[in-house]
């Protein structure tokens, strides 16, 4: 077999680096760069690549595909890691393992890499991917084994290999961006006491320079997929989401900000941006209120939304759990319509209306009017029946 | 026995009415009015109960019991009903219905009555905690019994009795307030659809009328417990909550607009204004996020705060199960210590910094600098049997 | 609309006298009796009803779509309430409401009747049951509101309308049986502290007179379905279940003995006998031992088995929840292929051997033999990482 | 600092070699061994280290400690590990790893040693349990980088250090013995599809076997902990399940059979004997179910049991988790006060009957005799309104 491998290349240092070092170990390199949306210029990535010895760059545009098949069953779950993060790094790194995995039956390759450290997540989420898809697949993870002890080695390598090195200074921070939002680390924000600074969000305002009048937007959902924003439909999922990141952004919507649980077992001090990411998650949930009867609503925040999430953040994407979860929320989603109604404002959103064709919501029973039609004498037989196990017990436990 | 019974009273038209109807009735009436933070003058209650016929009209401080029994164990439960209700109205009922069965006992007497109507909660909690705490008692509900078919009849009905009916145009919503925050209800807000008007509100100002300026504070927590807020020393837990409730009231935090299942089947759209509450739960858990493990950490996310909110909601606060979740609580609040520091500004609260003396977050190894005290290799290994049941069953599910 | 009624009626004296009863009250009465497996002879059934008043007395052989549709997503919940109990009454409550909610329809009936007390799960069962399929057929439970203030008064009033009552003297208790199993109540039962006497079991022999030898068994499954026992296929699950109940009962296996919290607020004693539900539910779970990820299998194990349970025994068949549920099981029933071995002796089973053709289990990886392929060095980092928390845990808190 | 090493010894050849290995490396080697009940001869097991070249051997009875503060809490939690396995090993390793590093403390050692492989489950409760308790200290595990690659070039190092190598043909199986049962693994025993030979059990005689008659026991708990059995005081916890060890074992009862989940990511066939584990942990649930309300029953059956088997077997013992979460279950146990009447026969044990001074059970209330005191109109209007958010689901999904 042929030491061909499939890299995942985005076009920095740490993987055009990658490609030199695997192809002066013998490796055939074919780079493979996804579109998630992360909004970069990907036109000079192929001639990057092939300038550090690559053979052959491919670049591929999976934006739906990811808004689809990755970011739309996540708000189907309501999934935010420890209650908080929309889960952006998380959900692309499945996707662009499965890439990889095709790339590499179709191209003969017996290898994939990746320029993950040894103390993130995203090597275990890659890896397990790849495994999960094809078990026979070794992956590679230069980076957690190669011979530089710091950066400056790094760079002194690819200066003497000819890599390009970005001569201006860069930000302080380091990013992965797609679809769903924008992952923020290193830098000032390593120190979990410190305000981050303005100058790390790429795509928030500051809720201060937000404008000063309200916004009002509105999204509908049809079976349970978000498919109109302002009463504009869109048949392409990831342009809705696209178009509501613009928008929220614009008024600083979806910063979070929050230390973290790593599953390698260390806490580390995470900032994202996810404007598009914390209002779905949101109003698809906002929906349910008003579909869901109340055992079922109940059910799924207790047991349902926490584990879908560390799921997907522990790299099980490709699981019979998840699969299995989905199926679940998927036989949800069918009655999930109807528009919820948001107001955006420096920095915060809230949520001011929603309505549903087929809403449990029913102003009859609910009134405190005349028109009230629910049986108050029920409610004090329903209350003496709820409370007897604690009278009861106060009873054994008196004598 | 005599037909003595402790209401629980407010001095508003319905409970004193019922002072009436019971009296007609042949009950001898002694009210009992908390002072559980609401804010309003209880001079003129004793007044007004006594007019209205009872025997004896008893008025009692009990902020402090309220702010120490009953909302710290929330906060450190750190219970959201449906994920965001602060539980403001569930959580005085256990307390009154205590106070009521005390009392009861004091004076001999074998009834308590309250003024809920048959198809709300609060009926369940009342006499839930009754029940628990004496099974040998009665409660009464004349609201859920009497004969008045519509609010004109009670009018009139208190217009022939002597009763004071006000005579000026109230809102018209209904408020239920104590020191944790206000619950509004009935009029518009009686549609999900429509935007709570700016009238309704009691305790924050529109986030658009909010200080252009944003406002630091700070919150610091010594084993489990806020104690100081900006630096000052508070003794009394109850006064740390009412500064920071007029403080980030001032900036518009802490509204909560959702539809909500009640207990007796029902939905409702409720909102509530907990500016204390919403950010003294989410600081304890930003302390929460540095002192406890990962495993401690999800497990409490998982099975401690959606039970435990619903147990409240639902007026099981005297079970066996409150008991027992609180000292699963009071084992962690043991190192629940440090700051949180918070930026209030229209409308919205944000986390920008936190620290305590038992931090486990670890520069040293969560840095992307030369610093970095992590074993990289131990990653690749930990990913190796992290993945292998997913690698397996590729395995045994691709023959 | 005519006062007509569908009365589920089982033959006994309690349904004979309600189709009287109602028929007094002016309601057209017609009986509904379904073959659920519960092995008596119904060829009487007609001419009892008709001779209590009914004008149309329909049976009905329902055992296989009970099997298919009822018992077999109970197998693949795993559900066992309470950790014990098959819910075989549970689960037969909701098909009857189906066909008398259906009949109802056909007949052009506004209510429908069962025979169900006050106190117990099965009104909450056939009521909510029927609610949920037409929330606007009424549900008539005479046994809660009629006058007879005792059996004598009943049977007084059977006799003076001519309705049968059974001479012979029947045992003490009360049953309810289906292909599922037998519910045995009353009596000595009442006493939890009284071992169950043995004439209370039908189903079962005693232990001790169970055959000297071990009985081997062999179930097969295929794609979540129990298909084959001791190599001979079942196109009908009923008859499988059938089967297996003899063969098991002969050796005594299935008897359940167990205090029970009902939902109605009460605790009782229940005895049951479910010889092949208790060994299907087991099984089904061995096969899940061997095909499922430790992720899966954990997850149902902590968040589906009890909660389905609960939902069953409570009356909520009916639910979007459990049509969730059912499609996480089923996802994940595609894969429970395989075989398991079965050791019936002396009122016990011992699950002896399993296999299945897309078994995870791996003797190479798990063998202590030098055949062994499992990483041992990744065995220790792994322990590093995945202790480090409680490390920095103990650093921290060492200070 | 010396190269001292405290090393957790069983007599065995493993750890006998490492003894030698250790001490070949320069290691001052001081061995551990724990009397937990595993009924072995410990008298020649300090010749045998000094023998093997340790500088010193020390012997401790701590099986009243284990039983106490390892066992009791289990016990309490009612833990079964994937609903089966009693958490025999798993417990008995944190108290010797507790042991270890006060050990090292005290003979100022830097070191402590043990002797599991790479694949199992022990080396992470060990090196967990020691660093969650001394972070400072460094474990070895000797069998995990050791140079022999077969059982057989172990044995010629043995041999050539004189160590003894017993002559005579063990049995095929691998032991693992406390108080609490015996695991056994290997031989046979890896092929799941395969009876365990009778010549694998310790513990238990074959049900075949066992008395053709049924033996009555009785076990009295008091404030959670069992201190009666069969009327006989037990001041010492560890002799009431040493005893009830034998009297079960004689029935055959406690054997458990069953591929489990590895924390290390693999599958494995084991089999146990625990019968005082099986049969404690069940009567405690029977006392439970007659003493708890049905909230806290079924929370406890949903969200303590299964997380705290899972945390004892990955290691998790000294963890703020486990410590919050006795908290939990020492709260319940203050009321855990009744007799467990069981039956053991031919391998089986049944719960006869159960009684308790606080018992929640009510023949008043559960009786269908006359005497019933539930208030059955109650159960109708309870009915309507449990079942009220399927009937308005049905309602609005009917349109």
């Amino acid at each position: 077999m042929s030491k061909r491998v499939i890299l995942a290349y985005s076009g920095g240092l740490d993987t055009s680096v990658i490609v030199r070092w695997l192809t002066d170990r013998g490796f055939e390199v074919i780079t493979y760069t996804a579109d998630v949306g992360q909004g970069e210029e990907l036109s000079e990535i192929e001639e990057k690549a092939l300038k550090a010895g690559a053979v052959k760059a491919i670049i591929d545009d999976i934006k739906e595909e990811f808004a689809r098949e990755y970011i739309l069953p996540l708000i189907r779950a309501g999934a935010l890691y420890e209650g908080k993060y929309t889960l952006l790094s998380s959900l692309s790194r499945p996707l662009i393992s499965k890439k990889l995995v095709e790339l590499a039956h179709k191209e003969n390759a017996h290898y994939v890499a990746h320029g993950s450290t040894g103390k993130g997540n995203d090597q275990v989420r890659f890896e397990v991917s790849v495994w999960a898809l094809d078990p026979d697949i070794e992956v590679l993870a230069p980076v957690r084994e190669w011979e530089f002890k710091s950066r400056e080695e790094e760079i002194e390598y690819a200066l003497k290999h000819g890599i390009p090195v970005k001569a201006t200074k860069e930000k302080p921070y380091s990013y992965d961006k797609n679809l769903w939002g924008v992952a923020i680390e290193a830098g000032d924000l390593e120190d979990p006491w410190k305000e981050p600074p303005e100058d790390a969000f790429e795509l928030t305002v500051s809720p201060e320079k937000a404008p000063d009048t309200p916004e009002y937007i509105e999204i509908e959902f049809k079976e349970g997929t978000p498919y109109k924003l302002n009463g504009k439909e869109y048949p392409e999922l990831w342009k809705l989401i696209w178009d509501l990141n613009i928008i929220a952004g614009k008024h600083g919507v979806g910063r979070i900000d929050m230390v973290e649980n790593r599953l390698v077992g260390i806490k580390t001090r995470e900032v994202y941006e996810s404007p598009a990411g914390v209002i779905l998650i949101r109003s698809y949930d906002e929906i349910e209120s008003l579909v869901l009867d109340r055992f079922t609503y109940h059910y799924k925040l207790e047991h349902i939304k926490a584990p879908y999430a560390k799921l997907v953040y522990e790299g099980l994407w490709f699981s019979k759990l998840r699969e299995s979860l989905d199926a679940f929320n998927n036989e949800i989603a069918k009655i999930v319509n109807g528009t919820v109604r948001i107001k955006l404002y420096k920095g915060n959103f809230y949520i001011v209306g929603r309505k549903s064709p087929n809403s449990l919501y029913s102003e009859e029973l609910a009134t405190y009017s005349p028109q009230d039609a629910f049986d108050h004498k029920a409610g004090g037989a329903f209350t003496k029946v709820w409370g007897l196990p604690l009278k009861v017990f106060a009873r054994a436990n008196k004598k």
